[in-house]
């Protein structure tokens, strides 16, 4: 970190290029889930952050649209189709849904892309017609997509060129669920998520329903039984279980800035109690540098990942017997977003799956 | 209300007691609910507030336990062995469970007693000792009270002597599902209760839990498979099923003051659409003053009944069919506690129930 | 208060208007002062809510803009230009600042107006034009116009037409600061003013920087050494100084809904002590009663005030000597907007000035 | 950072002690200072945290007092007085005001003690007897500790055993205070600081005033005239001056977690202009890592250094001429406490004093 005033010289003279870094591209780069990879990418020991793009914001430097981040030493923003691609070895995608897809389309494919919007993720294309407002325009780069949730998916993502990162929704209610339903240990006919998430999951943009004082001070539901989110669980839900698995899934507007936290209530199969479910996620997680499982009956809380990747799950004994109740936390713009980005590129190029993600929970 | 200056002097001088009024008395007046009784009883055309007490705080003036209500002319606290029964109408308690019975006792019979705590909720004295940590100590007056949930019990309450009003968690439970199993239109066996309540529940007693730094920013869920609130709930559910109801009840503590949001997922009964279920509360409350069901897929948030004895019911199709989800909200303080005790005390005294609780919900 | 069923056809029948109470049109209603309004004015036992407006939300009923105010019964809202002003006695204005003028000018003359906007409160039209972007449209109602600071203008208020309602942090800073000024108990070259103001102060309009996550968890100052309320504040202080006055003030943005703390460093005149201060405040308002002087060196909370018309005013020596601190309350949509229009209300038509606004504070 | 199964194994088998890291102890492991300790040394890569201490936690695991840093691979919590001091090179101390003398007295000499309590900040032993409740029991440490405030102390702290680090609200009120001071750019006797904070700064314990409800919602001031931090802010902004200097100062409870913003109004001395004065600050900072004065106008938000050491200076013309108000920020459990404490602990040990400290604020 070079020292404040020598940095404020750096919007006029050259800028000293590290040769040996990967070079990324963050496109996006003045909302939440951008400003968090700046944040978390300007830690990363092996990153230099060599673009950042934005279209409201080009022109601007980031300290002017995210004045936390006044002391990274980053190039000024620019618009998304001047971004110089040449010198670039991987983009972080943090734009909304349904625009992603033209502009990866013309990114030029020595360029590993890994995208945070919901544009890559849905494999059945009427699915994403459906529930994204029109058909797909880019049909082959979806088709070489991932699904980049890390824990399932390791593989694959290592070696593909588009990493379609989970949402944060999926993420949370995904880690506990897949296994079970991979095991056959709950009933996949009547799976119940009850979601709450931090404001932060909306987004930057200006909504009177994000303001402050529409949001605090209370809680509710919203998109019931028609969130977004749905098919992209329902579709590994469904991939895990062999089956169609229709969920019921219901978002709450949290008054807090960060965190999603799942409670999910589900029917044991024959055979299966609820301490062998928690000895089999247990077991999965077991050597998951991000994933902890809690001491039976334990269960997590949001600000105890807030600001870092890891996520928390606990599995308790519901009262009426034959049922089981988990709960699982992220923070949605690290796990859920940014951070599960960076995992996916830390794979991708060969690096510890940890780089750049050490950073401890922030609480209070 | 008189001036803020004429006011100072009533610590030196006499009281000037209005005697058509009905006089009651507080115990518990420095807590939460205590507090929520002398703000919507300083308006009530038809009450004078003639006895205050509180152990912790006797010998004070309620303005320096309450500085919010240090315009209200009201007696210095005493403490709560000391308070003058003679001429007093109605009790209101607002002590912590366990503690209420024996205080109850002392009352002389004259007086009306409207119970907040959970002293006199459960009829089954077993279930009582298990989940309230010891046997009941006035078990001849737990058999004369009436469970003070006001729309399903009005006529009982009208003439007894103690209402046990309900918790915050069942009134808002209980509101929308007791109608649904008294017509028998959802399946008794697998109700899933995901409550939602403001901090302000857990009372103001110091406890690290209840911190600010502890609670904001932040959600987790608490008593899982074990609240006190469930054999309550249960009690209510299993008399309008006509047959022992197990629920699935889990709270999750929001960062907000005031409110519960429960989400409720039921499965229907055979013949019921959702749509059919909507009219069926729809009609049940028609005229109930306090009670609105939103229009067919609408749901409500807390804020929309934050600081009134409102309670509102939404009704929602789930994804999967066959189900159905209800939302349900109260403000824990008033319609889940305070507000409630007063709705039945004016029953009691044969006023308007609405009277002194006119008051709108407060937003933002 | 009718049942909620029978509300329900409010829309399609006809609504039954009582001829004794007093019309009123509610200009702006879906904003928060409209709907503070509301809340308030539906309580009021002489007014009859006639009109509502408001050009976004024209054509909509009120609970579609404001849930928490569905219970009330009222017409739909219409647009501004829309109203029919033939039974209206009274109009208040809660619109954005510069457009009131030309809506006020369209106003039959047997209408009463309170408005809320800073449009009238400017005696100086040079002011006015400098800090409010461009020249006054309605300088004859201008003249017209009183500043409806109640405690200060009783008399004038009475006989006007058009009431000038002054802002949430003059209001609170000229409470204490006027009768200082005015028995010269202070120096007036040198008062600072730093206020903490609540989210709501900043309106229901689509602006990033009021979302949650942007104001939330944080304070900032803002407008610092400019801000639109400093010349309204000079104007009242130097009427009571009897000289040109110029303040240091500057606003901070607190995360909390509503409420505005004043705390003002001012040097003391010779011959004058922090308790003699006190005393005089206490004098001052000792028959006033919104406004509660609290005990030498006690001083306010805005939660102590929140949802109602009260202020409250402490007094406290400062360490140095020679120097006084005073911190000044209010809720700014009550006090501080409109609450301090229904109770000038209540002064043009005769009624008790506590009429409508004796709900206490809520806390928590 | 071992997978999480692993780490589970700690506590039954051998801990693997790395040789070459600086060994240190941390005292009041379970306060908010301690837990922020654990968050940042945990990722420091030259320190090894080789003992954990508090009364009240002794016998637990970290995780069950701080489970938001269960992924963290330390020792078993023990009594202060049972902590083995024999492989210890340092020990942090965040214990309550009034008790870190005794124990610093016990702590053997070859360990370099980072107090993160008033205990040894102020020089006069009768002030600190007037302020903190009686006479200092180790007066002689006292001679020996120097002032921690590392921009202004650097070569002191290098060199000495004891380092008394700073308060919050000190900290972020001397950082622009003391240049100007030194300079002669304002005037010292009239110097008023309005100082905002959040609720971590009151520290983990159990207290109604900090209650979740008590402290949401709201804002108030408090200690007003007669906080504690008081002297020694006047003690280093005396010697900064070479005179004696009396400040006012008043503190504010600001309903966030982390943060403090200190709004200071302060008199230009002759010759002095806002602008020649913020060129002051900008050429005095310049090379300072952690501190960054803004461009001229321009005010910092506590939420720009939340979870980070950095701190943050804004300069603005005040609206009467001859005055200027600075705006200076920091995040009150890092820079204003264990980060600092970290920074110096850098110093002592010859690192380079970012070390463990480049983690970028956490927005939103």
């Amino acid at each position: 970190m070079p020292p404040w005033g020598a940095r404020a010289g750096r919007h006029h003279g050259h800028r000293v290029i590290e040769m040996d870094k990967i070079k990324v591209g963050i496109l996006g780069a003045s909302g939440y889930t951008g400003a968090e990879l700046v944040r978390l990418l300007s830690c990363h020991p092996n990153v230099e952050i060599a673009a950042l793009a934005g279209d409201r914001s080009a022109g601007q430097t980031l300290e002017t649209v995210l004045p936390h981040l006044r002391m990274v030493d980053v190039p000024m923003l620019v618009k998304i189709d001047e971004v110089d691609y040449s010198g670039i070895d991987a983009v972080f995608c943090g734009l909304p849904h349904a625009t992603t897809q033209e502009v990866v389309l013309k990114i030029p494919p020595h360029v590993k892309v890994f995208d945070i919007s919901a544009d890559f993720r849905l494999d059945n294309l009427d699915t994403y017609a459906e529930w994204y407002g029109g058909a797909h325009k880019a049909v082959d780069l979806q088709k070489e997509a991932v699904y980049g949730l890390t824990e399932f998916y390791r593989e694959q993502i290592k070696s593909s060129r588009i990493i379609a990162c989970p949402g944060c929704y999926p993420t949370t209610s995904l880690l506990p669920l897949v296994p079970l339903l991979q095991e056959g240990a709950i009933d996949s006919n009547r799976i119940i998520i009850d979601a709450k998430s931090g404001v932060s999951g909306a987004g930057r943009a200006e909504k009177q329903a994000n303001l402050f004082s529409e949001v605090s001070e209370g809680v509710h539901a919203y998109g019931v039984g028609r969130h977004r989110h749905m098919p992209e669980i329902e579709q590994e839900l469904s991939k895990a279980a062999g089956r169609d698995v229709t969920i019921s899934f219901t978002p709450h507007l949290i008054p807090m800035n960060r965190g999603i936290l799942a409670t999910i209530y589900a029917t044991l199969a024959d055979g299966w109690t609820p301490q062998r479910l928690h000895g089999l996620l247990s077991g999965r997680f077991f050597n998951e540098p991000f994933i902890s499982v809690l001491p039976f009956g334990d269960v997590p809380a949001t600000r105890h990942v807030r600001g870092s990747n890891f996520a928390m799950i606990g599995v308790a004994q519901d009262r009426p017997t034959g049922h089981v109740i988990l709960v699982s936390v992220t923070d949605n713009l690290v796990k859920g977003a940014s951070g599960q980005a960076i995992q996916n590129f830390n794979l991708v190029f060969g690096l510890p799956e940890q780089t750049g993600l050490e950073q401890k929970p922030l609480f209070p």
